[in-house]
């Protein structure tokens, strides 16, 4: 039996949605806002997203995509539009109907009777149609195109059951929506941004993911085809990371983009769209997460290294700050994954213990701990985040040299990175279930009372239309659901697990959030 | 008389208000949405914004203060709670009263009565309030000051009349907000936010502007000070371009920011708050605009500079390209105040005359072309947009050899940024009116018919209550008011302009946005 006395009051395996929200909260990350599905995203939390979304925009930027910003208030008409044009068309959303407060006569304040608009404004739940707008303005013929936008904003989309970062009524996200000549430069497009989300989740976040088409029931309303980057959680649940979609020219006809063509006919164009949001920091917490907190990959890290003066209110403060800054100073001028690392001097009031299990729970990649005697010795006291336990259960200190330190912490910080996206993609190999290839061994195996069962991966004959309806009403009395079909996977060779005809495909099925 | 064929159509002292709207679409910085009182920002209006947010995010971090993010929605209490305790309070606000969409059952949709929110929620002006609440939970003691937060966000006030960046009902901000142990502490935040904002504008945005104290009446309502920068822009109108508030107790009073002070005693906390916005794109606009279009300066440039080659569709294209290629890397390599040089190799179809002036009329600060001969003798014909018309109004174009041009560069940016401020500053120089000691000589000066009057200093007694009042109104009469009390002044030694009392300090008087 191991002593370690975690950090957290619950573990992942005794409950692992208290434990969640356990690491939101002991992590500092975020909190309920008491407005209803809105959370407050807090500076750790909040830091993340910004590393987060600097990395990812600046592949955006490196594909020559272009930035730009649209309204977040969308007219009702547009939504008209759509609703008659897309089937599933998704109507909970915050609806404004009025532009002023007045008094109620009673001390409160009501909605100006006065000042109802004529036409209700919608909060944007994604921008296709307001973008669409602009792009019918702005694209006149083949020269204009591809015309490729990208936006960073909030959206809302009215959630009866909300949980943090994970699902929650407002959210923040990047939307990419590109226009094209023909079904091959828009799905050109589509999936450069699936595999720029699948290298981004792996690369900077370490989160391993499997990329994919969804099936035909799982589309976004209106698109030909959608694709996602699919992650398994450490309860063995999938978590849809990030979708992308090629529309063909359906969304293209209701918001009338027209370019005339190298022949001077003209054409819709074909349209894609792409997008991750805040959802990917719940994956980050669900992949890392362990029962002592939060660990973040270096690389999304606000902080990636910390220091802990042990200050004593004396004499000796000064001492030991000069030498704790002479240590940070040593530690800035070091990079890590091509950037200058990122460490702080931590002198807020506190007890160093407590200190050093806050940063512990958030996560910070290294700990390192200075007292009196470290000083004396001329070392530090450092922990790493990924190997935290040592024997007996005691946190597991190494005491380098100070310069020694110093001179190790950016192949610290890489080797980091990498040992936790090792540590996921073996977890999720050893989650996977594969070569079941009759469907009442797979219910026999969901049915069982087995914690983290994982995903399955089976082959299937692709039904379609009323034959597809009944796979997925199957699956869905165990909970399941079909997750993507992966890219790079190995060709069929079996049957369809569903309807005994010759598979032509591999997908992975799952529990999903 | 010159013989210059300007890129606007509209001159700047022809109709001021005309050409900034043209520089605004020529410049393709944004355009109307379509939906009332927000705008569509482009890919260079929003680059223009990136490039402006990276760089006070950067003091902003520098300076310890810690981004988050709040719901966009606040609820209506808060407003109620607020508007106690606040004179002035605006009610001009989105009202969302509901949060579903159904169909009407004659093809359209409405908001859906069976769906209606019990408690209204409004999309935030501002975030005091909702921060406020956050404040109240977060601090318990001495140790958790100054709890010092900024949020970039999206904010809406439904304003009657609209202009692009100068006032939207949507535009984009960071707001910070701060709390503090005493006075001194929260006023200190206050001042260090104004010189934040000082130094930004002259040195990233190259606009001199005035950091000053508001009078009494121009006080954020319920701070018990109120400072701004102001910036003169070519039609001798104020632009107030950022605030800084010293809040006092009030804000904390209605959140209930308390705090355990060092004794043990409960104390309110003493908040601070201070933002700048999109707004400031206006101002660039109206600072550095000419009659060919905008002048970015270096610093906040999306691109720096953009090469033009001259394709013509023939076998000689490939070469050119690739001389151009060279040369892109490089000016890639060099680096300008402190950053990569930020430049454009533009190959997108069209004519290379018309996107020379597309470029213009952008304002990227140095446009070089490449032409066939160019190639052959081994030059680059270079345009600085701060220069740009040469004798007999022809553009004013240099042909330095290819590696010169490339060696020039970082310094030639620089030269830009500096000689845009230095413009500014003399022009704002020569547009301030001083010494004037009688109230009749200030209303025959701005009541004559000048087109660009500018702004005056005058010395005052500092009145307050209805003495304020007065002079408020007789300002008013002649479209005037106070902007600020300047910070760097010279002491007061004359008397008040309008009470004849000993004057004590100097005041700036102006037509403003």
């Amino acid at each position: 039996m191991s002593a370690i006395r975690h950090a957290l009051s619950v573990k992942r395996t005794d409950d692992f949605a208290q434990w969640y929200q356990e690491v939101v909260s002991a992590a500092d990350m975020a909190e309920e806002s008491g407005v209803r599905g809105c959370m407050v995203i807090k500076p750790w939390g909040y830091g993340i997203w910004e590393r987060l979304q600097r990395l990812m925009d600046d592949r955006i930027k490196a594909a020559g995509v272009d930035n730009c910003y649209f309204p977040i208030f969308i007219p009702l008409a547009n939504f008209t539009r759509e609703a008659e044009h897309v089937d599933g068309f998704a109507k909970e959303m915050a609806v404004v109907t009025h532009h002023r407060l007045i008094a109620d006569g009673k001390g409160g304040l009501i909605p100006d009777p006065d000042a109802k608009l004529e036409e209700p404004l919608i909060v944007r739940p994604t921008s296709e149609t307001i973008i669409g707008d602009a792009m019918s303005r702005w694209i006149q013929s083949w020269r204009d195109l591809p015309l490729r936008l990208n936006q960073w904003a909030n959206v809302v989309r009215w959630e009866m059951r909300t949980r943090m970062f994970l699902r929650t009524s407002e959210f923040l996200w990047q939307e990419g929506h590109t226009a094209h000549e023909d079904r091959d430069d828009a799905m050109r497009e589509t999936l450069r941004a699936l595999e720029m989300y699948r290298s981004f989740a792996e690369d900077v976040l370490a989160m391993p993911v499997i990329a994919g088409e969804k099936p035909e029931n799982e589309r976004f309303p209106g698109a030909v085809a959608t694709y996602s980057i699919e992650a398994m959680m450490q309860d063995g649940k999938a978590l849809q990371a990030g979708t992308s979609h090629y529309l063909g020219t359906s969304f293209a006809h209701a918001a009338g983009i027209h370019y005339q063509d190298r022949d001077g006919g003209q054409q819709l164009c074909h349209t894609a769209s792409w997008g991750v949001s805040t959802r990917l920091i719940g994956g980050l917490i669900m992949t890392h997460g362990d029962d002592d907190g939060l660990r973040v990959p270096p690389a999304v890290a606000p902080w990636q290294v910390v220091i802990l003066p042990m200050l004593r209110d004396n004499d000796g403060d000064e001492a030991l700050l000069s030498y704790c800054e002479e240590l940070r100073a040593g530690i800035a001028a070091q990079t890590a994954l091509g950037e200058p690392v990122r460490v702080l001097l931590d002198t807020k009031p506190g007890k160093a213990a407590a200190k050093r299990w806050d940063w512990v729970r958030k996560g910070a990649p290294v700990i390192l701990e200075v007292g009196g005697r470290d000083m004396e010795n001329g070392v530090v006291s450092q922990l790493r985040r990924d190997r935290l336990w040592g024997d007996g259960g005691k946190p597991n200190f190494a005491a380098p040299v100070r310069d020694e330190c110093i001179a190790s912490i950016g192949p610290m910080l890489e080797e980091i990175q990498q040992s936790l996206l090792i540590e996921a993609q073996e977890r999720r190999e050893a989650n996977v279930t594969r070569g079941v290839t009759r469907i009442d061994e797979l219910e026999t195996f969901y049915a069982e009372d087995q914690r983290f069962p994982g995903w399955m991966e089976v082959q299937w004959s692709k039904p379609t239309g009323t034959a597809l309806d009944k796979v997925v009403e199957q699956l869905k009395a165990l909970k399941l659901t079909i997750r993507n079909v992966p890219m790079d996977a190995a060709p069929a060779d079996g049957t369809c697990i569903f309807t005994g005809e010759p598979a032509v495909e591999r997908i992975y099925i799952a529990r999903a959030y």
